[in-house]
């Protein structure tokens, strides 16, 4: 990418009902492999990891309200966001939705995140925070 | 991966109403460069196909009807499926989806490729054939 705001895709992401019961197709039937866990209390999410090769894949379990249990109510389970790595969530916010407010908040990892408040093509953007030194690294 | 019928993820698919209305957007704003472009005549599908840096997006506008046509009436436009690799499609459906029929056609770059008819977690996922050789070179 030439004068792109972002460092690459940090994951997609899979709104599932019961991460417990979808998570053997993904690392038995797939043959992904786990990398690791967390939550997001402001999302209310249980975050799942998985190594698919060449990405990251993410399982996302809502367990309360919040913007993946509507996706799930609205759409049902299924792909449903991919997330961008860059180096300042406030500066891409200037760029690519300037004016409009957008929360921040601690996602897996205890990375910063933040949803794309406009949906350019109805696509689901996620930015996560992360050096250049830190993006390299994985 | 370990014993993954897979070796990694081709691309993500987005579906699109207008590809060169949206298609600026995605080079001029999100920065990512263009790599080329194809039809599906089984699908009936433009594709268009995008570096995001450490993966391949897929821009996919139907031109006709097909199952990226019914996607764009029953959601509207978004994040639509994710494509994985494999050495062979018949035998990762035999392994995926045994005793059911799933067409194969010819889409980008004239690779064969073919939709999973099983959507575990309502994940769509499709299937591009290509050797080790030429995903290494990739």
């Amino acid at each position: 990418m030439t004068a792109s705001p972002f460092s690459g895709i940090d994951h997609v992401g899979i709104v599932v009902r019961d991460v417990d019961a979808s998570l053997p197709y993904y690392l038995d039937t797939l043959g992904m492999t786990f990398i690791g866990e967390g939550r997001n209390v402001t999302a209310n999410v249980r975050l799942i990891y998985l190594d698919a090769g060449n990405m990251t894949v993410q399982l996302v379990c809502p367990y309360g309200p919040g913007p993946a249990a509507t996706f799930l109510e609205e759409h049902g389970e299924g792909l449903n966001h991919v997330c961008f790595r860059v180096e300042s969530i406030p500066e891409t916010l200037a760029l690519l939705a300037p004016g409009q407010d957008a929360p921040i908040s601690v996602g897996g990892f205890d990375k910063r995140t933040c949803f794309l408040p406009n949906r350019p093509n109805g696509l689901i953007m996620e930015l996560v925070e992360m050096s250049e030194a830190e993006a390299a690294r994985d």
